[in-house]
Parts: structure tokens; C-alpha cells; sequence
């Protein structure tokens, strides 16, 4: 370790080396210009004087930041760790590739934008991922005026053709989820098995109701299977449900938009009727209840991949896009 | 914009607005002591150029990262949810300051130091939060020989004397949340008021049975009272309490170490016996039960205070701490 304060400086290296500055840079460098003797001299002094390379210098070299920007998304109830455990592998597989997260936080979306311009203006990162995605988002618009790089953690809803995209997306499957919850019900000897989601129009929520539909469709259930909606909201769920049971409603199962949304129809049905939430939160293990769960590993993995390609720096937006399957944790 | 892919330099600015690259330093960094004509040179080409002063440039000029390092901790179960909403207030109370968040993950504590190794001889970052503490801590001991300033988010848990710790720490005083939680229920007209906790030594979890104690003492309650113990699960809470009833427990309310043992306590009770969680997890929330909430905020904005004074750049490490007090949220 350097003793004073001042860490050392290259200037400092080469004079305890006796070699050049362009010396010290080589053999930091490109070693295998330099020759062994004036090598081993350089790293004694390294060593000596307790030199670091300065990240932010080797930044500046190559007027990259080796750094992608996340807001870490407002905190919010039950299904808030799912992007928590998104971020963990995030910053996990960007790692993997020399990448640091460096994370922001924002009120509302105009702040969103402050924030990310600041970011770019400073040139503090690379590029984004931004995690969450609505109609006509202007963050995207934003970002591809500037040519900054970024993907997105869900679909962009509301564009004509999600497959020819102006932005590269990863998103789950969640009408797969859905549709192999409501099979997996089917083939466990379930015929009334309700669909308790959100108000449309949620793109999220309506591909998961269509998922129900398809897997009723496909094994002749669908008759008159009317789909119940409320907010997220346990108290607005356990309603929903037992509403329509004393509207004559008889499910012997219900799938779920969210793992909310479950809890509330297990409170109004009791554990003797199954019930499958979506996004297999600590809450579902904890209570027990089955639940479709995202692959936040594969996601992350895709959307570093779909940013960075094979290589170490993060490219041009590319247009890329990756639809995962999911798959239900039965608990019953 | 600048439309060449190569971004603008101090030199190209200067050869645009027709002045040396000291005045265009000067311009962007001391405007006062700039004609203001010049100013506007330097400015418009500033403009025209698309320049962006480069962050690294600064951090280079500074010899600081403004950065701080987080280690995300492991994704695990209900409580997990504190600890996010605490790295939340973190990044608000540190951008405020000017200073970034920079994450990383580790499998061990091995691995964490090795992390935490790179991060240092890199330059990448100034200090670390650390957001776990345990006996002995060996990354204390690391940092400090280093003289990496540092706080913790947790006690020196087996330092002979907190208040005069090796280093600065901010933590929340369970054993006055345990406290004001049973004097709330004895408040209420409860008088068997039993505890379940983690098995002892358990540093958090030993200081909140001692504010159940501390209650039930002054409430002239606590002759008999014997804790229960189990590991944090839901299944193993359940039967602890089912088991001691079954044994003549008669509890008329529980508080607990966690809200994970205070849902396996629900299952057991019904929600007829009041029961008290620890950290307002959005399960709590979701379920129903009453919890200490810890104030994640303050603790965020005592960390930042601890390793930055009242200045922009983080401070040779202090000792001192702050112990914050919690606050009951009752749901009955």
C-alpha cells in the first residue's frame, strides 16, 4: 500500500522504474511489447507504491462507460419483488460482461427523462434497460432520437407489429403461462375454472386472459366462461370473487392475472378450491398457492445479449426481440 | 447534435469557437472569470458541436468515483422486500448528494470481497453501504485496513461496546419496536402475550424478544412466559404455535421476530388472536396482519450522512451511528 495520501500516479511509477510514462502504459497494457526484465521492474514498482489503474482514465480512453442505466422501479406491493429479482440478475449477467449497473430512481415519468438525459449528457452510461413499458412510451422515442442504445423489459404495447419493433424487446409469455395453468387445471379433473384479472385494456392482462380462453377453447369448456375483473388489490379480489359466487358462479378453480389477485380468491374460496397466481412471489410460496413464474434469468440473459451481441461493448439498437415461455409452480 | 460518430472534444470546441481549450475549460467550469462574449462563443459551439463534458473526464480530475458500492443481497423469501426498499432510499439520498449507486452480487462472502477487492483497485468506487452485518465481520476488518470508508446497515453485532464501534453504523432498534408492539396488545386488553422468534444467538432476533420482555416486565406480565423458536418459515411458525397450544399455550396474541413467522402464526390462530409482525412486508399488508415498520428512509439518509458529513464527497471513515426507532402499523 501507498503510505500518503496522494494515491500514485503513472508519472510516479515510471520514476521508481526508471522507464519511460509510454513504458509504464505498455506494460499495463500491451505487456507483450515489453521486455520480461523492464516488466518486472514496472510491476515491482506497481506493487511498491501501490499503484491503480483509474478506472475513470481507462473510461475516458475509450469514452465508454462500460455502465448500462436502470431506474429501480417505484416499490409497490406484493409482485414488486419480481423486478427486484430481474435486477439481481441483471446486474449479474451484465457483470459476466465488464458491465456495471448503475441505478436511478424517478417520480414520474417526466422526471424519468431528466434523469436519463443527465445521465446520457454526462456520458455516465452506455445505455438503458428500462423495465417496464405502456402505450405510446416516450421514453423509447426519446432514446432513439439520441441513438442511445436500450432494450426493454416488456413488450411495446400499442406498436402495429411487435415482431418488426423500432426497439429491441424481451418479454414473457404470459397467454402461455396462462393457458398452461388452465390446462394443467383441466387435466387435474377441473371444468369450472375461472379467470379473475384487470380491467381491460392492460396489454399485460388481456394476453393473460387470452391464455385462459384458449386452454378452455381447446378442451370445449369455454361455454359461457364470463372473466372477472377488478383492481390489484387483495380486499378488491376476495370481493370480485365471492360476488360472483353468490351470483351462482360454482368454480372449481380459478386462475389468476397476479398473485394479488389470488390471494384475494383463495381468502373468498377457501384452500379446498385451487387457485394459480402469476409471478410465484414469496407471498404464493409462503401461502401455498400455485403460480406461473417468469424466467427473470433467461430474461436478463436476453436483454444483455440483445444489447451487447457477443462482444464487450453495448451496439447501435438493434431490433431484436425474445418472447420466453414461462412456467406454473404447482403447489397443491 | 453532433452527426460524426465520433463525439466532440474540448480541441474541437475550442477550434470552433476560436479560443484556446483553457478558455473553453474555464468556460465550462469557472464561467465567472469568462468575458461574457466569450462565453457565448463557447457556448454556441458547445451547442453546435453536441459536446458532452465527460463524466470520467471529471471523476479522472477529482481522483472520486462519486460512486458508492452496494452488494445486492441474495433474493430470499418475504422479508427480502426491506432490504429493496432500503436500496431505494439509498439511491434518492445519495443522488441528492451528486453520489451514484453501484451494484454488484456475490455467491459467498469470499466472493463478496473479491468483489469488493476490484471495485477498490479500480478506483470504481469511494465507499460501500454494506446491508448485512454479522459477528466478526471479516469485510470491516478489510475495509479498514484499506481505509475504504464504509457504514453498515446493522450493528457490529459481538463488538464489546457499540456506541464506540470501529465503524459508522445506523440500524433500527428492534427491541423498542418489540416493545411499543406488546404494550400496544396489552393496551388492548391482552395478557397472554406470546413471543416467536429465531433460536438464540441471533443477534436482531434476540433484541426483539428482549422488547417483548421488557413489555410484559413492566406490565407485570411475565411470570411463566416462555419464547418460542423456530427457523423463518411459514410451515415451521405454524407448527410451533399449534404445537404449544396443543401443549396448553392459551395465547390471546403473538408477536413475532418476522412477518413470516407472524403469517405461519395466522394460519395456526385464526384471525381472531391479534398477531404482530416484523418489517410491514407487503404480505403483511396483503394478509392483514399488524407489523413494525422499520424506517427505511432514515436509515438511507443516516447512512449517507454518516459517510459524507454535510459535504459532496464521502469522508475517511467515522464511528459514528445512529439507532433508529421503529413503529408499530396496526391492523385490527
Amino acid at each position: 500500500m501507498n503510505p500518503v495520501s496522494q494515491p500514485a500516479t503513472v508519472a510516479d511509477v515510471a520514476a521508481a522504474a526508471g522507464v519511460s510514462r509510454q513504458t509504464v502504459s505498455n506494460a499495463l497494457n500491451r505487456p507483450e511489447i515489453v521486455k520480461p526484465a523492464t516488466l518486472d521492474r514496472v510491476r515491482a514498482a506497481v506493487e511498491e507504491l501501490g499503484y491503480r489503474p483509474h478506472a475513470s482514465a481507462r473510461r475516458l480512453r475509450t469514452r465508454q462507460s462500460s455502465t448500462l442505466g436502470v431506474r429501480l422501479p417505484p416499490v409497490h406491493g406484493i409482485s414488486g419483488a419480481v423486478l427486484d429479482r430481474f435486477l439481481h440478475a441483471l446486474v449479474e449477467r451484465a457483470d459476466e460482461r465488464g458491465m456495471r449497473i448503475l441505478l436511478f430512481t424517478a417520480t414520474d415519468l417526466d422526471d424519468e427523462l431528466a434523469h436519463m438525459e443527465r445521465l446520457v449528457e454526462g456520458s455516465d452510461v452506455d445505455g438503458f434497460v428500462l423495465t417496464s413499458t405502456a402505450h405510446g412510451d416516450p421514453r423509447a422515442a426519446w432514446l432513439g432520437e439520441r441513438d442511445v442504445p436500450f432494450v426493454t423489459f416488456g413488450r411495446p404495447w400499442g406498436v402495429p407489429d411487435m415482431d418488426d419493433a423500432p426497439h429491441p424487446w424481451v418479454d414473457v409469455d404470459g397467454r402461455a403461462g396462462l393457458r398452461e395453468a388452465t390446462a394443467g387445471l383441466v387435466a387435474r379433473g377441473r371444468r369450472r375454472i375461472g379467470f379473475l384479472g384487470w380491467p381491460s385494456p392492460s396489454g399485460q392482462g388481456d394476453e393473460r386472459r387470452l391464455g385462459w380462453r384458449d386452454a378452455l377453447a381447446a378442451a370445449g369448456l369455454d361455454d359461457g366462461a364470463v372473466p372477472l375483473t377488478c383492481e390489484d388489490d387483495v380486499t378488491a379480489a376476495a370481493s370480485a370473487v365471492t360476488r360472483a359466487v353468490d351470483d351462482g358462479a360454482a368454480f372449481d378453480a380459478v386462475v389468476c392475472a397476479s398473485d394479488t389477485l389470488a390471494l384475494g380468491a383463495r381468502f373468498a374460496l377457501g384452500a379446498s378450491v385451487p387457485v394459480v397466481g402469476y409471478d410465484d412471489t414469496p407471498v404464493a410460496e409462503a401461502v401455498g398457492i400455485s403460480s406461473v413464474e417468469q424466467p427473470l434469468d433467461a430474461a436478463a440473459s436476453a436483454a444483455v445479449e440483445l444489447l451487447m451481441g457477443s462482444g464487450r461493448s453495448v451496439l447501435p439498437a438493434t431490433t431484436g426481440h425474445r418472447l420466453l415461455a414461462p412456467r406454473v409452480v404447482w403447489r397443491d
